[in-house]
């Protein structure tokens, strides 16, 4: 026999169990109670619309060898849970993801969760279809996207979110505050990740909750209660209750062993002192749950159930199933004045040297991808307007859907697996080609001039080329010996006349141009290089598959003029008949660098000084406004850190930007500047080394340079990665300081090495000086302003005074240990042989002086960055008389109006009911223009001039509810004293009915429902 | 602009997705079609009682560092998986958890499982506690385990099991196949591990479903069908469904991604396909489940309705929601004749080199204290039937659910964690704790002579001495000198009258022992060691927390005869008066070795020979047989194989016998042979080395030897763990072969490197050989038989002709990879100081002429070990006469009767409805003795004098279902043409309600109700 098992168990006849278990009904009616603290547990889900999985592979749970994560099984397993206990309560935010599967429900279970939403069960937060980006969005997209998820949920469920709920976003900007948060009509904000110092700080003064003002101009008027969490959006420490989870579960059967009432309820009381101790009023929130929790969603609520049972039997504290607005309106009751944060929460450290700055950049490709598509969406939704929204497809709706879920947080962003950047730009690519058609139809269509409403099958077909970035466009890229004319319809998305430089390839020099009206117009032929010929020729067969056939020999540029939502026509004809003179005139000069002199560019009033020698920039001159200013542009690279393999330091990586020294990269001198001359463009080339081409445009009729740049494949065979950076430096004496724009809407103050609310230690002197660049970034002096616009979201600085810097691209070998497990290695492959990613982009740049600004063109040519014309190709047949049978030119608009220079539609879409949404933004902060920063107004008659108005209803932002219902909800929250109220904010009036004028006070977008 | 990803995007247009998903209803109604391939999709979970984490972590799902595991989450999540489709089905086997979970439903819930259970779509399998073990457990564990969960299924939901379901023992035994499959009523048996060698060859001749006679006595009448699984109990690769798993579910929204039902399809049928390839008739079973499986119930169930769906769409194979009872009713009706296959499924290795051998032995400890326990338990019974079960308690059903769970396959078989261990043996400790004082108050109601049934409050105190094995008895170590008496009362279970030895420590020498007329008897001392007394202070203060305040200074030992299921009474009182004569009579004479002539010992018939120099064993004669033979005893450990560290070798371990090496162990010369040597029983002490000391004792009237080993701590500080064995060798030529008991039940014969059922190719000579133990290992020769019967379960073998081996204990240092990941090192600890575990056990042996042969002793004497007598200690008042005032002398059973020499009472037992399960056990198999293999009577009438029996039925073997019920329903299956139907099998006939005269045949068990 044993000795020591029996001697053992001997010895412990002391822990004798309790007679035999029973069924226990758990108390979970608590409600809030006065003079407690209570403890908000707010069970939810946090579901990444892609990341490591693509968003379809999250929602049915493939993939599982990435990430087990299966967003069904949340919704699937939340119903039974809350229909087992009334009070329970459940919070969904991304709506990509529930539409996904309320699609696949049957009508009963649809029912059911009905019920579940009206009984307040489950509620609906944030309630865009995903929870977007702040640093790498466009505001109009976050506007977009959170609408379609509004439009869903009052549609089927009658609701209105209240609550902005962007917990896990890395860094929070102002226009997510005040435009995505007031705005939308929400009464808070939650999130978790804000700079590590700044949160020590507001733990230190209990101001982690605040009343957040994010715009200037609007002020006090779209401000919002926000509270960044204590830690993250995660349960505390020991709190996690997921399937396998190892928390310890509350184990109070008392015939079994291991009984730990008391333990957990000391642990529960614990932890929620200790968030009290930080915290204003006594209420605080436990964020109970993280990403893709809530798989079987009952093992967290029948945790939770036994805490509210046990701990309000124990009576220290006091906890509760709540939601977050449940939270919010106790925090409201509780009368308390908040502190004021003004600005933003950028950028975003969540520990020393660990600046979530690289992400600003990150995958720049998609970046310009989801830029361009947006301006795309919104020029298609007018036209599929004009034409009349086609029930039977083909829509704009499946670029809208893609668009949406791009605005994610590990999409734009470009945190997300190689393989979800993939399907971004698959699903993008789907919702373009169909969106592609809408376009052609409706402008066949327009053209026809048949009725606007009732086009069914147009005979104009029309080609658009969305690979011109590539000098790739089969449609103009023709013959055109046969006697047949290229027509191009050129299509302005915006709301004033506009003229601009457009460039096709043609394949030889016997071109000529006519205008709508059939007069012959100025054009201008460039040399297409063999460089950019190799480039367009294999990134085709990259990814068409196959080599383009014919090689285009010039880019064929000529001035277009187009009325406001509008288009005109141009005809490109053979022209061997029309001489060789008028050919010679349009062919470029050429010069060349390694000279001593000088070289000036510029075909107008703003000319750029090259260095003979060197070919370097030197000097910016505008003739007109008598600006001058020395100039220098350069590149560097930045290498990143943590490719010493050591697993303690922090590298470089998708989210975070960590430099280990920075390198010049100086142009290698044999490859010669070349300029090219026209009368309508002036071009610099300029070949940095083997991996940079740089090209500086400046056009007659503008006073900006376009610099565009092709950057890479980034070469790593040095076994380091690189993130390429170009400075572009004035002797601006910008005193550390420089402004950068809000998702390209409000521009904030940055100051170098500086923050305004806490005292900063500087540990990254670069990086920590990273903001986000939506539409520019801009300094000043005394005498001057220098802006630089860009094409897309990059992260930019101005790292020394009177300079800017922009980050354009980023090729890197060491994952920085935020999860998304990849290096940030971008390729493009041609049969399985791959190389670095090459980056195609445009920035423009401008000086004005002092007393003018920069603002007017900021914004307006901001706009048409935005908003490029929209180019579609057709051929007339032989002989046919196009002018005689279609419309050559038209405005959606009244042929004498304009929208004011301040005003632009920011959307014009035809909803499925029939009705319009239209939303109107001032463009103008106050005080950015002393002419422009006024209010504006709109006379709706002559923006839809054919159409009657029978009803015009002003919303939210997302159009979930009436904009006056909205105020009468408003909460009004008490802010400390001494806080200043800002300054006077104007807002436009009510539209009367009779006049249909809309107003626009500076900064202000107002959104209106039109029935016609 | 991006150039890649844009074109990329083009690229993929061409999977345009379908329109909007919506709800689904998939088609589960299928049946068995008969044309078809029938694919068995049997939802199960596989819930170990114990393993990583104790049962109740497993219930509740804590501790989930060790291991992410939960039964209330399958059990909470498989009811409205159930309800939500009437098609699905699940079997559930573990009625630990299960009782657990339905303790804690509300009755509302119970009514809707108890509907399921009514439906069909939940079925209980095998039903008893826990998947016992089947290498290291009891047949009467076995019987009772399973009894323990049929009763309460029967009461709760009146249902009876129909399948025997092992699926992860490890190797299976000839009693699981016949008895505690065949005998409990099971239509089939399905079991995974088998022999690999054994698998291949089955799978190649379609023989891995067979119909089992797993005993020779009861042949086809004790058969059973009996499935192997193709690979183990899980789904075919790439089919595991768990909220995390990895398998590809089914895609099949066309509106999203990645659709892949025709992909899914194939694979299916092509696994389905590659199974039908090795399986006769064509129905085959998926296991479709895990180890912890159905945490979410729904995400299987969900996967599983659309293969359903799909596969049956496609309708090359038929998939269908199946049980093993609908299984085995298809395989039945198919009319197939089977292979028969008989004996066992021991030993079991998985791969070559893994034989799992070392399980037989592993935590020897724990096994004693379970063979302790399990004849405790037994004896209990008794007595509470004796007294009266108490509807307040205490009650012998704690420990009956301790034993039920150590019977799991990860519990008495040593295959578990230390933690879990420890918490197997607190249960048992527990359950003894109780147990104790049912059996104090019944011996104390019965010797007060109050009624036997309404004994409430017997004044008597009785105290037990459950740590006699290591010399600790504090209710005899104490000071008799105040003229009170000891008073002993000795319990005997078995129902013969039987006279044995017992001893007791006593603090001096002046004592005196009575019998129950008063009489003095003769007793004999044996000095306590100070070995011993070592040992005992160590672990008292390990295990108790305190150290012993007396030291004993002898073993008191005297001869006692009790009546059957009865008790006698021994008195010790203070023999100071009695002088000094008896003591010297009693002292026991000492003989030390070291000299040069041999020393034999024995004080009767039986004499073992020693040499004088070595103290080596030499020879066993008895003096009455004629007996004479050679003998030689050594000791020895196998360096387990891993210690180099390697990943790819297989390391010995708890599961695996992996020896690299033998090394025999020399006495080291330096302690010398000790003889004690008295009237009653003669000693023999030697210390083997300074870890292994061996007490051999001769008993006046018994013809064995007893051996008591203690055997550590293992040393380790070579780096190197050790298995110890002993060897006792006799110059028998055993030819090879030699018998194992299965379960302590029926005899095995064995044969070296051998198989019956396939040619085998041996690897590991040893391991390889290696058998369970539960009851005794023999071999033969033309003259003798030599048997060596245990006290636990322990692995032995026969290596050599005419040697018997057997592993004593294991201490190991490396993880043989099998799940457990520990190291199988046993430690017992004192203020934090740790050393290896000792074990003391014991074995006898004795060799019987060939005529004669061992059965009637191995089964007598079996019986014996495995009912030691039961001592209860109080003491009574001075001048107090015990006498008049007690009962000494008790039997339950008529006071003219005993039972016949070849029957056991297995089972007495008052249920709680006040009726009897009695169960009756023919002891013998057919020739195993002369005299004893024939039909045995039982009159109840005198086994029962004091109670009119009103009504009997005889049931199962787990008493679940009357007998005659359960052999109407008995599948009679058609076997191979050319296969025996084995010998002629007797039965005993029906128990006529006027003579209550139960006939057994050879090996049978027959349970039956009673009422009284």
């Amino acid at each position: 026999m044993a000795i020591p098992v029996l001697l053992c168990a001997v010895l412990l006849v002391t822990s004798v169990l309790s007679s035999k278990s029973k069924y226990i009904q758990y108390n979970t009616t608590s409600t809030i109670v006065p003079g407690k603290l209570n403890v908000h547990l707010v069970p939810h889900t946090h579901d990444d619309v892609g990341w490591l999985k693509t968003v379809d592979q999250y929602y049915v749970g493939s993939n599982k060898y990435m990430q087990g994560a299966c967003v069904q099984n949340v919704l699937d397993s939340l119903v039974p849970a809350l229909l087992a206990d009334k009070n329970r309560k459940f919070i969904y935010v991304e709506q990509a993801f529930f539409q996904r599967w309320w699609r696949e429900q049957s009508e009963a279970l649809q029912n059911t969760v009905k019920q579940l939403v009206n009984s307040g069960q489950l509620e609906f937060i944030n309630g865009g279809m995903c929870m977007h980006d702040e640093a790498a969005t466009h505001y109009i997209d976050m506007i977009d996207q959170t609408t379609l998820g509004h439009q869903f949920l009052k549609q089927e469920f009658g609701v209105t979110p209240r609550i902005g709920w962007q917990i896990d976003p890395f860094g929070h900007s102002a226009v997510q505050a005040y435009l995505l948060g007031a705005e939308v009509g929400f009464d808070s904000l939650f999130f978790a990740r804000i700079d590590y110092q700044d949160r020590a700080k507001r733990k230190n003064d209990k101001s982690l909750e605040v009343v957040w003002r994010g715009s200037k101009s609007l002020g006090s008027s779209a401000q919002i209660f926000s509270g960044a969490f204590p830690e993250n959006y995660e349960p505390p420490n020991n709190f996690y209750f997921e399937v396998n989870d190892d928390s310890p579960i509350i184990q109070d059967d008392t015939s079994l062993f291991d009984y730990n009432v008391p333990e957990r309820v000391n642990e529960f009381v614990s932890a929620a002192i200790s968030q009290a101790n930080i915290t204003r009023t006594n209420h605080i929130m436990w964020t109970m749950g993280t990403d893709f929790k809530y798989q079987y969603a009952h093992t967290w609520f029948r945790q939770m159930d036994k805490f509210i049972n046990y701990v309000n039997q124990d009576g220290r504290v006091h906890a509760l199933y709540s939601t977050p607005s449940i939270y919010t309106d106790a925090k409201y009751a509780a009368n308390e004045a908040w502190p004021i944060k003004t600005e933003d929460y950028f950028p975003y450290a969540d520990r020393v040297n660990a600046y979530w700055t690289g992400y600003f950049t990150s995958r720049p490709a998609i970046k310009g991808y989801v830029r361009v598509m947006s301006g795309y969406y919104l020029a298609a939704r007018q036209l599929e307007f004009f034409k009349g929204k086609s029930a039977s497809g083909p829509k704009t709706d499946s670029l809208a859907d893609a668009l949406a879920i791009a605005q994610h947080h590990d999409a734009v962003s470009g945190t997300e697996k190689q393989h979800v950047a993939n399907d971004y730009a698959k699903r993008l690519s789907i919702g373009y080609t169909e969106a592609e058609k809408v376009v052609a139809a409706s402008l066949a269509c327009i053209l026809e001039a048949t009725s606007k409403t009732n086009c069914t099958s147009p005979k104009t077909q029309f080609y658009q080329c969305p690979l011109l970035n590539i000098t790739y466009c089969p449609a103009s890229e023709v013959d055109l010996s046969n006697g047949k004319n290229l027509v191009i319809v050129v299509y302005n998305p915006l709301g004033w006349k506009r003229e601009d430089v457009i460039r096709i390839p043609v394949i030889n020099e016997n071109v000529g141009v006519r205008d709508s009206s059939g007069k012959e117009i100025q054009s201008q032929l460039l040399p297409i290089l063999n460089a950019s010929l190799a480039l367009r020729n294999y990134h085709v067969k990259a990814y068409l598959g196959a080599s383009p056939t014919v090689n285009p020999k010039y880019w064929l540029a000529f001035s277009v003029a187009v009325p406001p939502l509008g288009f005109s026509t141009y005809y490109i004809s053979s022209a061997k008949q029309s001489g060789a003179a008028t050919i010679s005139d349009r062919k470029t000069a050429y010069q060349s660098g390694n000279q001593s002199q000088s070289i000036e560019v510029g075909p107008g009033n703003l000319k750029l000084v090259y260095s003979g020698n060197e070919g370097k920039l030197t000097d910016y001159i505008n003739t007109r406004s008598k600006v001058k200013e020395s100039i220098d542009q350069t590149y560097s690279f930045y290498v990143g850190y943590g490719n010493d393999g050591t697993q303690t330091s922090q590298a470089s990586g998708a989210y975070i930007f960590r430099p280990n020294g920075t390198f010049p990269i100086k142009s290698e001198g044999k490859f010669p500047l070349t300029v090219l001359k026209g009368p309508i463009i002036h071009e610099v080339h300029q070949q940095i080394n083997s991996w940079i081409y740089q090209t500086t445009r400046l056009y007659k009729g503008k006073e900006h340079a376009e610099v565009e740049f092709i950057v890479g494949p980034i070469p790593i065979d040095d076994g380091f990665g690189k993130e390429i950076a170009t400075q572009i430096k004035t002797n601006l004496a910008s005193n550390k300081t420089f402004y950068s724009d809000s998702n390209g809407r409000d521009f904030i103050t940055r100051i170098r090495n500086y923050r305004k609310d806490w005292d900063l230690q500087v540990n990254q002197p670069v990086a920590g000086n990273y903001y986000p660049i939506n539409l520019g970034i801009y300094l000043r002096d005394e005498s001057k302003e220098f802006s630089v616009l860009v094409d897309r979201s990059v992260g930019g600085s101005s790292l020394v005074d009177g300079q800017v810097e922009l980050m354009l691209h980023r090729r890197l070998l060491q994952d920085d240990g935020r999860g998304v497990g990849e290096a940030l290695n971008e390729t493009v492959c041609v049969n399985d042989k791959c190389t670095g990613l090459s980056v195609v982009g445009k920035y423009y740049l401008r000086i004005d002086p002092a007393e003018e600004g920069g603002g007017r063109w900021r914004r307006s040519f901001g706009q048409e960055i935005y908003s490029p014309l929209l180019l579609a190709f057709t051929q007339d047949e032989v002989g046919d008389n196009w002018t005689n049978s279609h419309l050559t030119t038209f405005s959606g608009m009244d042929s004498s109006y304009t929208l004011p220079d301040n005003v632009a539609i920011l959307t014009l879409q035809e909803l499925d009911d029939g009705k319009l949404l239209l939303r109107l933004a001032h463009l103008y902060e106050i005080g950015e223009d002393k002419d422009l920063s006024v209010m504006a107004t709109v006379e709706l008659k002559k923006v839809f001039p054919n159409k009657k108005i029978k009803q015009i209803s002003e919303t939210s932002l997302s159009a979930n509810q009436e904009r006056s219902e909205m105020e009468k909800k408003r909460l009004v929250w008490k802010v400390e004293e001494g806080t200043s109220q800002g300054p006077h904010v104007s807002r436009g009036g009510p539209v009367e009915a009779e006049k249909l004028v809309v107003q626009l006070a500076p900064m202000e977008i107002r959104t209106f429902i039109l029935s016609f």
